[in-house]
């Protein structure tokens, strides 16, 4: 072929830009893990306190035997987004992850697409960009010291979001396989935090103002008993995230002031299905907005009862975009038909094999 | 920096084959899209013949006051599929298409996206071989002249797919813009078929044993009065496809017999949308199963009351799905994280910024 850019090359209107793995790799060590968290912090936030804006509905999930397929939109009215996930815990063994992810943005008034991006790191990071946040409204005062429970992927991104929005410098670490608790300690050394590898659940938790639960298990765990959950202590409770995969022994539930994303979707699949579905809870947007309440005193337990929303990978999605002006970790993809003439599509499919043609010989 | 393949390069599992706007039109082209159309329906066919196997839902819809942007997933149990969609009738004055589409395919067993396509031009190709299916179980035997009232994006595609199918020989065209019929007769000139440019709708459908309405208006237009349908013909209805736009008389619902592809959708966006709710109707699948009768007499009026449906854009999918391996009509996106041991996706981001660096050095 004589050229590259023949005639009927997409104009700018067909082009979504896409950021691959690997480029959103190089935009969060670009812009620096920690940095990377604060700001996606503030972009959730923000989305929390235009809250009842949202188009808002539980995700649309195909179960099959083996594990299941979410899509997750939501829209504020200019820009839509959803994110397509799926959740496999037999795909470890497999060598296959268990959780992968992508989005998009698009246009409301439009509806072009514009952007497309990997979202599994990009989840990671956005929940523990929310853990952090919603902490930061109900975690005691002066907290210093979080026990993380689950030592898995998310790990990491937990530590580095407490450490940056709430100052958190003391993690104490515990999972039922040591190795990752050697591997989270080892990817957080030289991170200017203490990290504390503890043999057990009750050693974790000794002296920790936050308890963090995210364990991977599908089953009805008890990671933490009623005993172990002292007055006063934040729960951030990750793990227990679908329908028969709860972490929390029901007592601390009956014990805590629960504070969760969006109720009919945490009903459904956060530690709160194992309570009546009138049991009193508070969406997270009701206390930043200051319409509700958060922490009242000392001696609360407050429990966010975290299972992941449509409206906080929008967040992160319009985070990412906000990138695009300043980086050049994207490519464009040609993923939209625009003909000159909308109504002759045909005779554009048509055209450009004539055009080949003309540029091969 | 040193090399394009640093060691972190994504494994085989992290890409996903995309086929572009370009790829799309060069693998029409290379295949020739009246074969394309042909083999499409064929897959469509197959996929109706299992249409129990299916998890079936209405589409997922987000509107707005300018249109709507919709998803529409569906699944036979080992492979989940999914189209993001949207319609915009005001796009086409501002430059943009009024609809435009993308679709991905999944392994159902590892939640693995296994392919993202364009989906403008592959919806055009699908909605006309899904036509010209359904009228080789409906329409009168031995039809050899059709009425396509509406030629914009749609009717080329639909021109050929009857063609190839039927052996449909001779169209007749009107629209209420004289250049769109132009357009379509220009396109579809050489192509071994007599074209009739008409100058009402009246004019087109005499003669005719099937009448396509493919019309965009969004109102509740009347694009065939119930005089000038003849018995006998077979009504191929498209542009009726969404609440508050249909484009036949009442009365001509009620002399017809009605088909649809899932009854619960199209009694909220076909034509039968101005019917009782309890209005009868048989699914297109239960006719190609036998499980009911399609046309039993030579002057009955049959109508597919055609709105689109997620199983059709999962036959085609999978039909591109099945080009990938004799085509290098599309590139392989690094969509997934695929860290060497999945607990370890914070590390994997790390030690990438460690790899650039030694590869800058």
């Amino acid at each position: 072929m004589a050229s590259n850019i023949p005639n009927h090359a997409p104009s700018k209107l067909a082009m979504v830009p896409f950021v691959s793995v690997e480029h959103m790799m190089k935009l969060v060590n670009g812009i620096g893990v920690k940095q990377f968290l604060s700001e996606l912090s503030v972009y959730v936030e923000e989305d929390f306190l235009r809250w009842e804006l949202f188009d808002k509905a539980p995700r649309l999930a195909t179960h099959s035997k083996e594990g299941v397929i979410e899509l997750m939109p939501t829209s504020d009215g200019e820009v839509y987004g959803f994110k397509y996930v799926n959740g496999h815990p037999k795909n470890m063994s497999e060598g296959f992850q268990t959780v992968t992810a992508f989005g998009v943005l698009a246009n409301v008034s439009t509806g072009y697409p514009m952007l497309l991006s990997e979202m599994t790191i990009l989840t990671a990071l956005r929940t523990a960009a929310t853990s952090a946040l919603a902490a930061k409204y109900l975690a005691p005062q002066g907290s210093r010291c979080m026990a993380m429970i689950g030592n898995g992927a998310q790990c990491e991104f937990q530590a580095l979001a407490f450490k940056e929005i709430l100052g958190i410098n003391v993690f104490r670490l515990y999972d039922i396989d040591a190795t990752a608790t050697d591997k989270a300690s080892r990817n957080l050394s030289g991170k200017g935090i203490t990290i504390v590898k503890c043999k057990s659940s009750q050693e974790a938790v000794e002296g920790a103002q936050i308890i963090t639960t995210c364990t991977a298990d599908k089953q009805y765990a008890t990671i933490l008993t009623d005993n172990m959950v002292g007055t006063g202590v934040h729960i951030n409770a990750i793990g227990g995230d679908c329908p028969g995969k709860t972490e929390l022994h029901r007592d601390i539930l009956l014990r805590s002031d629960i504070f969760v994303e969006y109720a009919p979707q945490t009903r459904i699949e956060g530690e709160i299905q194992k309570l009546p579905q009138d049991h009193a809870v508070t969406e997270l947007w009701q206390v930043m907005t200051d319409s509700s309440e958060g922490r009242r005193t000392d001696n609360q337990i407050t429990l966010f009862d975290s299972v992941g929303f449509a409206i906080e990978d929008f967040s992160a999605l319009r985070y990412v975009r906000d990138q695009l002006a300043h980086t050049t970790n994207y490519i464009d993809l040609d993923m939209i038909a625009d003909p000159d003439d909308p109504r002759d599509l045909f005779g554009m499919v048509m055209r450009a094999e004539d055009e080949w043609q003309a540029t091969i010989c």
